[in-house]
């Protein structure tokens, strides 16, 4: 066994998955919120890295305030134009000097946003679309110590925050996370005019499912209404396919339900560059999705905006990913969970692989007793935390997202 | 009885004041989160009255998204200075122009900004401690419709939305919500060495509760160390005092406990304005407290920005200041309710004084049945629903916390 | 005698004074240029003092970049309002660092341009009619010695660098000099109305001078058009008579020629600030009067920008200063002269009080040759070079103009 | 004969040639004042284009206002890095509405400085290296007329304003002109060690001519101090072989004298990106040069700023570019002249091709009499004038350069 303070619980309540009504939202890639997490988990991934690669540790930082502006433009069908640019600025803490080295953090920041959106926004022309500033002041005093002298090591906390994971995702919740990640993975390719910027929300009532979509798409890829209409219904038939493999309830999908009658671009959900961004909604870090990607109100969620964060010895930041993770893990090596929570409270002054109380909350399917399971759902987090140091590496890997 | 959709539901979970372990937090209004929601909240209501007294409605704004980046200071006992200024970006969307009118939405923003600060950071000298920037755009064109067109007729829900509303308060949360409130109230005004930047963090386990504070003093009115520690003493023994009022169980009380043993200004918790967005905290708006004042990791809380949303028809922060108030009108008009949680969910295209569902989900206090309670739970929830547009001019008239 | 390389040299040009055709501006204090300018150099003596008052000496800056840029205004008889507020970035190099010393350059910088604009602008609300923000980074390397170690020490000039002179003033200088200073001085106190955007031209075609005055009027002073009215011409009266007191040739006075016949705003020169950057006139530094108050294209300028430059060495700016004073003080005490240009050219390397060549042009009166002041005008120019060192100083002190 | 008010006029000084001292300085393409002022005309002409394309006719707009922020770099033998970016501030006024069509100034003043720059500085990467803001109002009530209505109307003169321009170049100025524009041009294409921000000053005394050149070395093509010291001597080379081609004096060349003797990257003058702009030289609009390419304190300048002002009708711009034109083409066909001076000044209210007065003043070479030429000069300032729209042409073509 362990000496960790684990304890697992029932819980009376019926799982997300039973309950009358349940609601989860995705605010997809292109969102302005979800391009300020974005940026800002680039740009601390690419400090990590820079401070790893240059003085063998990760030094003090946290970026986890990017502020989008949103810009104005002129949609038109078969491709119409920006006005006034997007503005992002980036905001945050970094160490520049170290020794006698100098670490360029506000350049690497701005190579990070660049390489970002480049990669993800191919309509949008960095530096004239969007212009990206940047303002990176040194922390105060007592947040500049040196940490993450060595790998291995296990940092202590020193804060009180608190981490919360579940699993298994109900099946709307699969749904609205993987309908986004497709439209925005295979459905695109085939498909140049979707937008980045997809939105859904699901909500189920009792097993009746309705799967909104609102999704930007881009004008130089869309002749007319005609045009448009068809890409509509694309959405709509990829996303109600998308749906039937997580569900066998009733699914019906929305798409872009705002659209008028008219012929015309102010009629549609047009953009030039795939982002409502481009006019008039302004975005910034920590206030959409969650570090499992979904909002959800039936269940517990961090305020925590874990984009952006150190994590080296950021709790908040390490505690929410740890904890989706320990839930998953569990729910694939356990049989019989039917909804599980995970919650994590760090202690001040402890390492942060012994957690002031690890909370495994439970309801069974039918037919289990917690007491069948307990032990090995105790096994699994006891294991978990102790390789919590994992987290920090695939974090300044990329391997996992935060948003 | 009504047409309204309300439920109330009975659930098995112990109320929160039972719960084995209770976290609190409340970030005072120094913090660089709070500050962000206090100007976009000055800001919103500033708009809203100036909206009303110029063309007799609210027109179309937004202004959620204040950024804060942090400055640079050198904070000495008996006071120090400023090296680099704060900088704050007002951002947010608001009409300019109705009819033949111009309305001077950024002058509006940045007077709001200034008196906001010069009324509650008397230490903070607007424009040179902290510059104010302001970069305010039209909104998208479906965005920009006029609405509120008379304070009566109820609007309609434009967007699947959720709000949640808690009552009663615990001990704990009222000890955090009230140490805060009345440090920078009444203390504050013997205590001028007191900054406005109080955070405090409570936990209950089992009947023991730990209340932490972070207060930064204000080094004109420190000599030294000496009389540092007695500021800080005096704080330990007024929260003390306070939490005393709401509660017979174990209180500790710990205050600035990341303060060293020096006798320099290092080692202790000094800033030369009252806030850490001096020296390296950034901050921007939604980050911190939720609508009621606290981030409570033991409930559901929503992740909407309430501060500097438009009161008129955003549904989001409409109903969570709503359901908040509902809560807290049953709990005071019904007996036997130990805990109580209101959610309402909004139906796209009908008034939003009829949501798709408000549902109470109550815990009874020992003895009472829900059955004994629930027509007058019912009754209330009611007469709150049809009295939806009393939250929009209290807000408005700032009657309202949103933070 | 002295060793320093004077010379002096008859012209057989006309004076200025005697040519047919000469043209003289000024922009005024409001001029968004000589805000500009006036901001850098107060920017500049609040360095250069604090620099004395806490290491003893003046350290490197340069502070001659400050950029405007123009907002929005709405002016109305009887009181108007801004729409957008001016934007004003300070810009420029100062040594923040100097041994364990931190000066707060930044926040001097900016208390010293909201001193310099509420002093001059009273109707220009600092931090929400003008929004000042400020970008100071270091000089580079070579540039960050310290310097002035002592006050007495004379400088090495370390550029190739040009000042340039003029005396006497022509009548049309002294004219367009004075009206607007005496405008933004006695005139404006009994008549509120003026704005200090006040810009003089001055023509002279043989005997004949044409003054034209555009002279923004502020909106809260001024009920109406024949209000209006009244005020240009009380203007117009006013600079007539200054006119007089220095000249006795024919002078015609024109005021606001712009404005049209209409009654509203639209047709005159209405401001709501004073100021024509409340409206859409942007401005900077060193693009508007030259280091003696004036443009004048009859006779040689310097492009040095003087206003925010540092004092104790930068070449340029003292050279500018410098000769005006010389010009000034062998006018003042040689007889017989015309017109005078004195051109002080740098040698690097060389001690700043021994230029590579001071150079004094010289008409003389009719009936006085050139041998008989010549030795008296080089004492003046030896002596005046000796003490080249009172032009910092008195930069310093606020006691020299330039712009 | 013509009705323009075309006046011949002889002096007496001598020729700017024969003066004892000359001094001629040319800030090259690299600067931190000529990026700014490229930036400024590249925006204009972009803007001018624009229009043209879109509406048929030149609207108002004026974007003469870039400011430059200095970066922070780490150069190093073999290849530095840049720390913190250059920011470039683009300010101006532009019509951005004209019936329905609304036109992106900003968008466009964003692509014409990437795009100048992309060409002009290969090694300044746009958006990181160099970030790029732009804040384009409109303009004031009075300015915002459309104009242009027809590229052949002459334009009325709104403002008394003065236009000057010189011929021939005397041996100094084409030396410092040619030598930077070469070494910009044929030199740095087998030199790519050389940066873009080349200064020169030339002084001659008598028939000595200095030729200074502070030229920015580009660190990845360096990679140590001898190879540094290599390329010195190159430039010097090949300046005193320039230099030979446009005279018989005596000519001295003198590179980077400001290099210590260390071997570090301190002792010399080593950029990364080729601008001095990369680490503390802030920059701005009309700071530097002339539009003829030159700052010439021996000859009458205009303070005007001419890049970036609208070329249809600022006449500030275009008198002093016509008078650049008048000077040249009159000594290109007119023997005998050994200076000219061309100065053209306004008449408010008249055609710009009718100015108040057009004055050519003339030092002729021995043995020509004035009279002999005098009549041919008329002729060709009365074509050339007659011709003024051209030179607006010619600037929107980009075939004028402006610094």
């Amino acid at each position: 066994m362990t000496d960790r303070n684990i304890e697992v619980e029932p819980i009376d309540r019926p799982a997300v998955e039973d309950q009358e009504i349940e609601i989860v939202e995705r605010k997809g890639l292109g969102h302005p919120d979800s391009i300020c997490d974005g940026i800002a988990e680039s740009v601390s991934q690419a400090l990590a890295n820079a401070y790893l690669d240059r003085v063998g540790k990760v030094l003090h930082y946290n970026t986890d305030e990017t502020q989008l502006v949103a810009g104005r433009s002129n949609p038109q069908f078969g491709g119409g134009e920006m006005i006034e640019p997007i503005y992002l600025l980036i905001v945050g803490r970094a160490t520049t000097q170290y020794g006698d080295q100098t670490i360029p953090t506000e350049t690497i920041a701005l190579e990070a946003a660049r390489d970002y959106l480049d990669e993800n926004f191919p309509e949008l022309e960095f530096g004239t679309d969007i212009v990206v500033d940047v303002k990176m002041g040194e922390g105060s005093g007592d947040l500049k110590e040196v940490f993450g002298e060595d790998g291995v090591t296990v940092p202590m906390a020193n804060d009180t925050s608190f981490g919360v994971g579940h699993a298994p995702l109900t099946e709307t919740e699969r749904i609205v996370l993987n309908a986004e990640r497709r439209l925005n993975g295979e459905f695109a390719e085939e498909h140049p005019a979707l937008g980045q910027d997809v939105k859904i929300m699901g909500k189920r009532e009792g097993d009746a499912i309705d799967i909104t979509v609102a999704a930007a798409m881009i004008d130089r890829y869309v002749e007319d209404r005609a045009d448009y209409d068809d890409e509509v219904e694309s959405v709509r038939e990829f996303v109600r396919d998308v749906a039937h493999e997580y569900t066998d309830r009733d699914v019906s999908v929305y798409v872009n339900t705002a659209d008028g009658d008219g012929t015309d671009e102010e009629s549609v959900y047009l953009t030039t560059t795939g982002t409502s961004a481009e006019m008039g909604d302004d975005g910034s870090v920590g206030r959409g999705n969650r570090s499992n990607g979904l909002i959800t109100p039936n269940r517990s969620m961090s305020m925590e905006a874990t984009s952006g964060k150190n994590p080296v010895n950021h709790i908040g930041k390490i505690y929410n990913l740890l904890g989706t993770q320990i839930a998953e893990s569990v729910v694939a090596e356990v049989d019989g969970i039917r909804d599980l929570r995970i919650r994590l409270l760090s202690q001040i002054g402890r390492p942060i692989d012994q957690p002031h109380v690890a909370d495994a909350e439970i309801v069974t399917e039918e037919g289990v007793a917690l007491s069948d399971i307990e032990s090995d759902v105790v096994d699994i987090v006891d294991r978990e935390l102790a390789d919590v140091t994992s987290i920090t590496e695939r974090v300044i890997d990329g391997e996992l997202t935060t948003f």
